[in-house]
């Protein structure tokens, strides 16, 4: 079986919108994720970087975070051809640990923890393919890199891309060999 | 740069002294390192398994774990030669995450925290180099395995074996070409 190694947040935790929910909250701001194409929320407000950075140092803000729609039923059946690993740089964000584990425990419980990777560079995965948003780790991977969109990502080139979990799986499936 | 990816527990982490320790205090016994030959410690106690592992699930006993003799000095100076990344099967004992991290910077706070790496399976690891106390995960590694010893350990055949950060310091010194 190949490998995936599949990122968390803005790949199958829908992160940014629980990001933009909290900033508007405190800010009383209507920033949308529209207006965040080829940016990140601290680009987009530099002057509210210091709370927008400070909830990653809340473990409520990574426990509550939503699934990215499609996600749960399509690795449910990337997980019958494919090794599914999940790989985080949760060293980025210590506080983040125990809440990232919990809320893969509940909304993935179908995959095996021993498969989770809190890392930071991920130049250290070994696997097939990686999943990811953040196009620097894709380019530290030495397997094939797909470029799962999100609004900071949508003017990179030279990836393969997926929009969504839907075309994900339509990519994953159209690998798969007879053997297979 | 060739890289070494290094286990935590039992090899820079005297993690079994501190186990005896609470064991032993806990229980009355003075069962001693030598008399753990080939097992590990709940082989060595069957009746108070429960007891011994659920120090697993305590946050302070992963914090307070003396430091290996020598890694400290040895890391330090195989970082000038090699990539170090630190790759512990934290997935096994999720209560360890936070007091592993912060007793990472406080011990080996040369090392970059986007080199630390929880895992469970250490198939996912890709470096060129492992060391570790674990057989299984050393089977599971692509790479050249090196078994740190630890008195589970001692009847395993097949490996590179070191015995100490010293000996494994000599052993990768000596892997250094003329061009590094």
């Amino acid at each position: 079986m190949k490998r995936i190694a599949i990122d968390m947040d803005e790949v199958i935790a829908d992160t940014l919108t629980t990001h933009l929910e909290w900033y508007n909250r405190d800010y009383q701001d209507e920033l949308k994720v529209s207006e965040l194409e080829g940016m990140n929320l601290v680009q987009a407000r530099p002057n509210a970087r210091q709370a927008i950075e400070s909830y990653y140092d809340r473990e409520d803000f990574f426990r509550n975070i939503k699934v990215m729609a499609h996600s749960q039923e399509v690795l449910r059946e990337l997980s019958e051809h494919y090794e599914i690993y999940i790989t985080t740089a949760a060293m980025e964000v210590p506080a983040s640990f125990q809440a990232k584990y919990e809320w893969l425990l509940e909304h993935f419980d179908f995959l095996n923890a021993m498969n989770f990777v809190f890392c930071g560079d991920k130049s250290i995965i070994r696997a097939d393919y990686m999943v990811d948003d953040n196009v620097n780790q894709l380019r530290a991977f030495e397997g094939q890199g797909i470029l799962f969109t999100a609004p900071r990502n949508v003017h990179e080139t030279g990836y393969v891309r997926v929009n969504n979990w839907l075309e994900a799986k339509a990519w994953f499936m159209a690998q798969l060999q007879p053997c297979d």
